[in-house]
């Protein structure tokens, strides 16, 4: 297909005439799709029903699960998880059910308390900035916004954090106290970060001795190909480069068992881990434990968790392949849009023309098709280029998905013919 | 019996001795017996273990419960718990497994942000402080430590806390910005509030505007008698009084259901839900829905609670009634002990000889009986008069409670009686 740039005035606007047209054909359908969140759909949850069928309360170790107690989860639960992020028991602490909780829980706690290596609690010092690599997941920025913590945009390169900037940030700014991440098939792009952007992370220098990078290892084990991407182990390298405190990593069952009755997790150093129980201990008499033997005599082992995102792949592989076939067919060649080809996570990231995100956005909504928000994946939701769009492809039908899409892709051809017209006269 | 104080130095030393040997005998036993906290028991956990045979996820508005969403709990659990805390669906927010949980967040949030009414958080005030009525629950005080809030105590009377001082303190000092209450068979007095007591509280004058009542209702149905105490609705009474937004009520089914794996819930204003709910949807994803309808489906409707309490009841009435009848026997009329006979709660609150109660928690404690910590039922752990000692008969068989209760008399008798020779030379 032709460059839209080539055309000319003219073409645009009969192009234009007959996209309107078939706009319009989509929006007398009057379709109700909702594509806003990475939800998974009702076949993936399917997978999980045996959970329910779990009956039992005792613990390896004798603990009653139905009782009191285990602050920092069973220990079985402990060593499932901790292989799961490849850290040890110790490094581990189990749950609720949300991670974002866990996340907003750690923020919460340094504002109130500092972390360890503080002088003074975060919420004591004039001014906390986070660096936050962007378009990035809406829902970590507005953690950090509610608790009044400054956002920096950091741009995304193909394989991580743009480090450079980091690097010069952190090491000039004592104010600049973490870094937001999702370093596996990331939130949107679905890219993974490359073992040197892992070992930069590791060694940098920060001027602040408590910078904390917030690894939201959230889709761990969560691929679409055979061929998995390998994010390199954060803690150990930060460990080797002599920060073993530098890192708090969470992550959580959502995506494998249920979105909102999985296991949650947070993991890091002995240190990170033992200053948060101190804590814990006055918020809590612990996670949900009888879930947490669920899950864990319900998948069994690693290989238990290993297959049953296996089955996952098999119904979202469909998905993302239809999302890719279709942009591809129909805005591929154009040069009105940009996507990545991701190998596993929830996303798929579209970069469109300049100024044209939150046009496209709406204009999906009016034909029914509800979309993340436009500079959602930006720090106060506003993306400076109004470009970039988060398909999550997991939660509708196929057949409901090609609708959507193909609405999307009409959207996104007739403003961009309109921004290339109007740039034109 | 005759009272101790009567008792010649003679007639003391004599008791001190056979009253060791008693002990020496207790000790030889190797005991190894825990009364330190309020666990139920493994044949109360039984009476759930229906719970884990519901494999329902669809909540009755069609919600899919296995999914993301659901902030403040499913239609049919706010219904229930509703009804159990006698307010309105829009008064309530279902939790997580632990109301200790949403009251550390709540503090947490008043901190950080504030609450309806406040000028500024409270955690920017130069000082804030919390009435603690004592002997009181050890986890509140946990709680209000780990902020830095200062805490005063104030006087436990026999229908609630001493209102003359709690009306003064809050009319004059606005740093006083709250107050911990268990206001149903009290921890660990076991007393209910009178109307009169929940009519000064919804009344009365705070200097501070954005005061509030933690009002832990953690035994709201949880009866030991046919003749059940009667707690007025303190969130009416504060409506009525001008006041709506004046208390924070707390609960949850931990001693209902699963200890460790119940549902938690918090109730108030609707201003004040409205408030928290904006705070919280940036916090979580919303607790587990599953675990919300296992319960809802589990107990049907607040007669399926009562019925479940009854039950309770049937298995914790002969322990109370065990540790009652040997307190009589063995301290009665002695003059060196006094305790409450309550209609229900989970605890037993002894008095003893001003300055006793440390020694004698760690003569039981070297018999093999853990008790809880001396002075934990008072702010930092400090009883000013060291006389308070917290009996939590639900968790060990009668057998073991009748010996850890045998021993406890003995700690006290010895105790006593070496405290009063002592003031007799």
């Amino acid at each position: 297909m032709e460059k839209y740039s080539a055309l000319s005035p003219q073409q645009l606007t009969e192009l234009k005439t007959s996209l309107t047209e078939k706009y319009n054909g989509y929006k007398a359908q009057n379709l109700k799709l909702d594509m806003s969140r990475g939800k998974p759909c009702p076949e993936q949850l399917d997978l999980s029903m045996g959970l329910l069928d779990m009956k039992d309360y005792k613990a390896k170790d004798g603990t009653d699960c139905r009782n009191y107690g285990g602050l920092d989860g069973i220990p079985e639960a402990k060593e499932l998880f901790a292989k799961m992020l490849d850290v040890s028991t110790k490094e581990i602490i189990i749950g609720g059910n949300a991670s974002l909780n866990m996340m907003f829980d750690a923020i919460s706690r340094a504002m109130t308390f500092g972390v360890v290596g503080s002088d003074v609690p975060w919420g004591k010092l004039p001014k906390v900035k986070f660096l936050c690599p962007s378009p990035g997941y809406d829902r970590h920025f507005a953690v950090t916004e509610l608790f009044g913590i400054e956002m920096i945009v950091v741009d995304m390169k193909s394989d991580g954090p743009d480090m450079d900037t980091v690097e010069k940030l952190v090491a000039e700014d004592e104010s600049i106290k973490g870094i937001w991440c999702v370093p596996k098939y990331s939130n949107p792009d679905g890219i993974t970060y490359s073992d040197e952007v892992v070992d930069r992370f590791a060694k940098m220098q920060t001027k602040a001795k408590d910078f904390r990078i917030f690894w939201d290892n959230a889709y761990a084990v969560h691929h679409l190909t055979d061929k998995p991407d390998q994010l390199k182990n954060i803690l150990t390298a930060c460990k080797e480069a002599g920060n073993p405190n530098r890192v708090f990593i969470f992550s959580s069952t959502s995506k494998i068992s249920f979105a909102g009755a999985g296991v949650a997790m947070m993991a890091g150093s002995e240190e990170n881990m033992n200053q948060i129980k101190k804590i814990l201990t006055i918020q809590t008499i612990g996670s949900d434990k009888i879930n947490q033997l669920r899950h864990v005599n319900y998948f069994k082992s690693i290989e238990g968790i290993e297959n049953q995102m296996k089955k996952h792949a098999a119904i979202l592989k469909p998905k993302f392949d239809m999302v890719l076939d279709i942009l591809e067919a129909e805005l591929g060649g154009k040069e009105i849009a940009w996507w990545n080809k991701p190998n596993g996570g929830y996303f798929i990231s579209l970069n469109i023309l300049p100024g044209c995100a939150k046009q496209v956005v709406q204009m999906a909504a009016d034909a029914g098709v509800v979309l993340t928000k436009a500079g959602a994946t930006f720090p106060y939701g506003k993306d400076p280029q109004d470009r970039n769009i988060r398909i999550a492809p997991s939660y509708p039908s196929l057949e409901e998905l090609r609708k959507a899409i193909e609405i999307l892709c009409v959207c996104v051809e007739l403003t961009s013919a309109e921004k290339l017209l109007a740039e034109k006269k």
